[in-house]
């Protein structure tokens, strides 16, 4: 009985006080009392009321009513780093801008380098709320609002809740609504972790594939259709595959860049752009493009911008695909590598830590195995994304978190199981080529070549005998009476076969 | 005994539709007994012995044995027509083409003729085979080859089955593999279906809604975000989201065409061309291009093009991001015109038939249903593209004929949907100003334009009593004392919240 | 040119032109316009006005509108026939009970003859409304009541399209609406199609499987995990593993009748039964349970039943599952059967057809690539049906005609691709014992059985260097001093790893 | 330098953050450059050689590598806490077993100490690993095993990483594989957050909603399907439908406890049981119950159980029917709830936070929409949960870590997502009785209930008339001369219009 209650609150009650402790970060969302009571707090207020801020914090009110309303999913739900990073990138952006339409000198300097540490990463622990929050994403942009408020105050000698002299709406969200600043963010993050995990990690890959072809050039292995043998190839051919399934991949991803370039920030709510003025859509663009070193415009229609978010389903899509390529390449390879001794043993792949707790000797195709599971993580956030983007209502899609919670997911996934799947297995790939040149040996399948010698039907019936006599196919081909040693032995020869005949 | 068994399996329906009766009653859907009893049966065979064919048929052993084999979901499951037309194009442009190799010129011309037929739908009754076969397709292929070599056969005066003067192996699929002609007929299929059918219906409705927003342009409504009252924007705002969701939905559509557009040809059986000439598959896809008036070109890879259909996988990325932009814009168009008295009214749409056999006076917007539920449909077919491509091995992905299925369904029902969607429900569609000018005036959401005047926090206090005390807008800010009725009227006018402010 | 504007016409165009003729043709797809021609019409109404029916058609108005408003996806796209003839089935049921409730006694016998002649499926014909209508299958309940009604009529000796002496809607749709029809008639049909023809194939399998599992039971092979040389276990343990999963199959989806057998009839429009008579619901699902033979009851909570279908999403839940383990089992045997010389060849599966059209003797797993097929489309499908059934809308979802069709599919794919693969490749498969004792003693993971002799470090020591050398083993254990060649042999018996020790 | 490398390994967070910083500072999140220079090292060496891991860690060498080797996702991606905790219970209850096998008693018990502070989460960094690792959790296993034993080993006054005298393989995976270990982990965690989170909250939002039900019983309101208005229902009985739809989902859930409560363990490497003892599983399975509370059994086939994972498949479709009902409860209560002004406005939602940056007294229905998207996700999860499933390969499906977080996560976020629901949305729905009543009095569809009086057709006549006029129905019904207003007042009535006639 002790047992059981000790069970129970091991698995559900602590289980949410742990997911809390598990991010190092000292404040949990529903602190036990003994730590809430040495905790300080200030009041703070928004237009519900007043309610009780950790002192220390530099979120206020907005972000503490929210993490009091959803408490869903815990810390791995957060909203993701670098969708923060891309809010501060936002609201620098905006401030420099809105000194141009009169935002005070030194309130928008202090917003920038409060913005600044926001995208440094040093205050991502004031960004605690969780996707499944508000859809359209407001809660987390008045989190960035008060960060950023609070921190420049502080800067500026303020008190923090003092909402002076650097206001969390009327200034660092001067211009601006939650819905078109959440998916102005989207689409930053987006691009930002494009160009610079993904696209990089995939062109190691690339490179790394393209390595190993040519490396492989020489060595002829037999083919293999429907699992079954067939006629040869060159390891090397093979892997061209591969390679051109990654750089075919490489340009999709590519592609979605161009729409995902399309900033949403100006159409303030419901995508006319009031209460913004004329111009800053276009300035706030070029500013982020400025900070990112990314090309953005500002999108020419933002009531699409802010109902739809079809930029994001299609990036997914584009995703999608590239893991259904990885899922291709790394089943190949781990097929290939199976063995030691009772698979196919083509490829030996490289031993990276002990395969079986229980089984020595055993090296398992894990990185394989690693990024397999990625690519249905990828294909199942193609689904959420879709769903979810199916589902904007009139001038807002409220989908917003998850749609970009899943997207950078893929996105990260894609890109570091393709630089761990690349540096820990690809680069270290052997040829077994004993192995390879034995079995191919042994195959029935050269005798395609002999089709147009003998013509299908006499060729299926060599062929057939051979393998109901377990003979080799020149001995069921001399059985046939059909042709000489000599004639086989000049036609049946797989460097022949490795590409059309020449005219 | 032997004919009535073959024949049953050769229509595939009889058996089926006896096990699949409920009652008492063993009809089948098409076929009588006494047809049955009529038909006459020839002798044909292929490497596994003979069988019988239905004499008045053009399909020779390897179709009728996998009739036989593959029993498999019944009429509705078989091979689309498109690709079997594919095959028709594919297979004159293989008998041109081959020979300039050696096919003598009277067996060419007739199978090119025999393909044209096929081209034109006239032969469809001719490919019985379902989807459900041989993952490479390649009892497709062989019902291509052997319809085409049997009509050609019949074209100069032989007998049907004789396989002379066209042989179905040796001439129809002379320098061709199943291996390498499926995914050609795939491609090709595909392309003609996007740029003669889905296009087309794309740019009708993207023309229709565009339309409708330039008559709605003067159209001042209320805004609805989170489906809460908002900040007014023009219906042709509004509409203007759905045509740039639409417009983008046609370049995503046609960005896919490129690499549709790369062909197997020419890789026969495991992508090195091996028993096919040096030149063969460029002269094949310029042949192609010719015929359709589509542009082809040899892919530049055939392993890739063999191995792994990402191209086809993306083609339903695209077809997918469509799927979900056409459910956001007929969900919104559905609730928009809901009512007539207790929806939102703000829409009415065409009626075009009797909605309810209960409710009198009932008109539903069942164009919207038809096109949100092929939205659902081509969302799930991406799923099983994608899981479908994700499946290959080594030198063959044997998912072909589900991949291609799914892929044309897709892009049919796309193109029907919104063709019948235009016609039958966006033309129609008109504006109930009236309705529109009543609710946006009663709306709170106006206050947002005080913002500038106030600030933030009185203008939330006045809407919020106002709303409380189910009073106007102007009403509470009079009673709040911070503004006159002429200060409120200059201030709070729809006609100027529908843009950024003039700097 | 000429052939440019032929294919066109061939592709595009004459498909249209198909699609639609098809509508008014009475069996052909491809009707020529001579008997088109010839058709004779006759002049219907309904609340919208008149227009032409076929003569000889016993369809009506509404379902001629239909036919012209929605021109989606052509005859294949029609709604399916087991759907069809559930409504048969429950417009004979409520015709006998509406006798009871003041229905004249001759109208209802003729009503129910009619429907006789629906379940049997010798009108199917009449039936050609495609599944992209209204999302409630308004306009597929009014084509059975218009058909039933015409037939009843003309059974009586009245005249087509006069509704007298049977009116569609006053009598042969009595105390019913579309909105509880069409679901009441998608779960007859999923019940009866799942019990008739589902769960016999999955039995069928599962009998067949359990077969060869006994028959394996005494050929010990090589164990794989991650693809890699493992412990060995019997070829029969290993196919006890894919009869567990099927024998669990079986109970999933008998686990999904118990939801499916709620019939929503008796809701009328909204739910709440209006227009129809208090017992009349529960008195059709007895009527429905004795037509058919099996168990129904009327729903307890008739808003969900029109508003939701969540059964529906259930059931495909349930055969998501069981296309999951067909793919897994069909995935597994077809390696196992790969070969003939270069691949894992430890089955021999059936050879039912030539395996390609270019190299001859080759045979490929056919069954195994269908039933793959088969499952990638369900596991679409269920997609499909779960975003279509997260759509429903306050009394209705207006989804249902896709709900049913893609769970109808899977149902009759899973059932007719594992009848197909159990007849065509089960009972067919020979275990290879020859290759499959000569790898077995190959291997290096009998090592494992010595773990308990010479702990983990020492045995993993062992089966690295025979792995390096290229030894056996036995050799690379005597070259370790640790135990004698008496010693080795006594402990590593594949026959001693096959279950846990004794104690 | 080694020091180093091997703590960027540890944490893996640095070398990605600085990968993925957008701007110029590279800053981490957590770890400090200075923390890492303190930081002392302990020498461990696995079958790969030695390696450095952090002195002051439980964990071992094959974790250490294992963080070297999948540098993939970062720490959101790490093994799921109740995957984490099952893997303390299991280690527990084979302590205890195996004593009755021979485990020494103190090294049992302290091993079950240890797994205690497992089980309570207090060592939950211990457990650094990521999901996207080898495909059979094998180091997580490892990972228990190291933190175990160490920890066991400092109880007992050892020193860590001396395996002495607990050694991780030898006594704490002592009849254990991975194979086996992590399934069973998978399962007994699935069975636990079932039971304890997931259920009790949507227990919890069932009774709420029926608590709404019953307040709702007396309210008379418009019913509609398609969007459009149609008969009435009582707002009790709108509700009764959620009811219905959430009861069924419990047991839907509910039914998937017996295929999860069958455990792997006892099927060590292959599903044979090699190396263990026979009865070990039964009694882990007994241990295991006795320590959680909740009934477990040893899995009848072991070998389906290993290479298999077709009850998590099952779950996870039960989990995604759940999410489908709540996607539809949400999406109603919303639409419902929609306004102020401009919407439904039938419900009034709680209000738990401002609403919007921009618009003050903007009040939004966050709760539903971070739900929707709790849905979405969980359809998500419910692809990648399949495609995972599908791809057992042999005696072993590879993708049990994707497998079990995302079902993890699934229930997780319907637990806390229905019960912020519930809590703060459900139990403070309020009807807005005054807008109910108005737009039902204003209705057309009244008119269904003369169909028994006039007939439809002439009931269709009214209704278009009044709707054309914009008359109510009454005006129309009088114009029409058919009935008297006396007639009209009598058979008009909402209150006669919620069920069926009695007979």
């Amino acid at each position: 009985m002790l047992n059981r209650v000790a069970l129970r609150s091991a698995t559900s009650l602590p289980k949410r006080q742990i997911a809390r402790t598990v991010l190092s970060t000292p404040r949990t969302f529903v602190t036990s009392s003994s730590i809430m009571a040495e905790q300080k707090f200030r009041q703070e207020k928004d237009t519900f009321g007043p309610l009780q801020v950790p002192a220390d914090r530099y979120w206020g009110a907005q972000t503490q009513r929210s993490l009091m309303n959803f408490d869903i999913g815990g810390p791995t739900e957060r909203m993701p780093p670098p969708l923060i990073k891309a809010f501060g990138v936002l609201k620098k952006a905006a401030a420099h801008v809105n000194q141009t339409y009169g935002l005070p000198a030194d309130v928008a300097e202090n917003i920038s380098k409060a913005a600044d540490e926001v995208i440094s990463g040093k205050l991502i622990d004031e960004f605690p709320l969780v996707v499944f929050q508000t859809g359209s994403g407001t809660q987390t942009n008045m989190n960035v609002n008060e960060v950023i408020s609070n921190r420049a105050i502080e800067l500026m000698g303020g008190e923090l809740g003092s909402k002076k002299p650097v206001h969390p709406n009327d200034h660092v969200n001067m211009s601006q609504s939650s819905n078109d600043t959440f998916p102005t963010a989207m689409h930053v993050a987006a691009v930002v972790e494009i160009n610079e995990t993904l696209l990089p990690a995939l062109r190691e890959l690339h490179d790394a594939l393209e390595e190993k072809k040519k490396s492989f050039d020489h060595i002829i292995k037999i083919g293999r259709t429907h699992l079954q043998d067939a006629t040869p190839l060159t390891l090397g051919q093979e892997f061209s595959g591969y390679v051109t399934q990654v750089a075919k991949g490489i340009a999709r991803v590519e592609s979605t860049i161009a729409n995902l370039s399309q900033l949403a920030q100006g159409g303030t709510a419901v995508g006319t752009g009031l209460n913004t003025k004329v111009g800053f859509d276009e300035k706030v663009a070029a500013e982020i493009s400025k900070i990112t070193g990314h090309k953005f415009i500002t999108a020419p229609n933002k009531f699409e911008a802010l109902a739809a978010h079809d930029a994001i389903v299609e990036a997914s899509g584009a995703l999608n695909t590239v893991a259904v390529s990885l899922m291709k390449i790394a089943n190949d390879i781990r097929y290939l590598g199976s063995g030691p001794r009772c698979g196919l043993g083509e490829l030996e792949l490289p031993e990276n830590e002990p395969g079986s707790s229980i089984m020595p000797g055993k090296v398992n195709p894990t990185q394989c195995e690693a990024l397999t599971m990625v690519a249905a993580q990828v294909m199942g956030n193609n689904t959420t994304i879709s769903v979810a983007g199916s589902y904007g209502q009139f001038e807002l899609n409220v989908f917003k978190p998850v749609l970009i919670k899943n997207l950078l997911q893929s996105i990260r996934l894609l890109a570091d199981g393709s630089r761990s799947f690349t540096k820990n297995c690809v680069v270290g790939i052997k040829a077994n080529e004993d192995k390879i040149k034995k079995i191919m040996n042994e195959s029935l399948m050269l005798a395609t070549c002999l089709n147009s010698v003998l013509g299908y039907d006499d060729v299926a019936a060599i062929a057939k005998n051979a393998h109901k006599k377990g003979i080799t196919l020149k001995e069921s081909a001399l059985e046939s009476g059909k042709l000489t040693a000599e004639q086989f032995d000049s036609k049946v020869k797989p460097e022949l076969m490795l590409g059309p005949d020449e005219v």
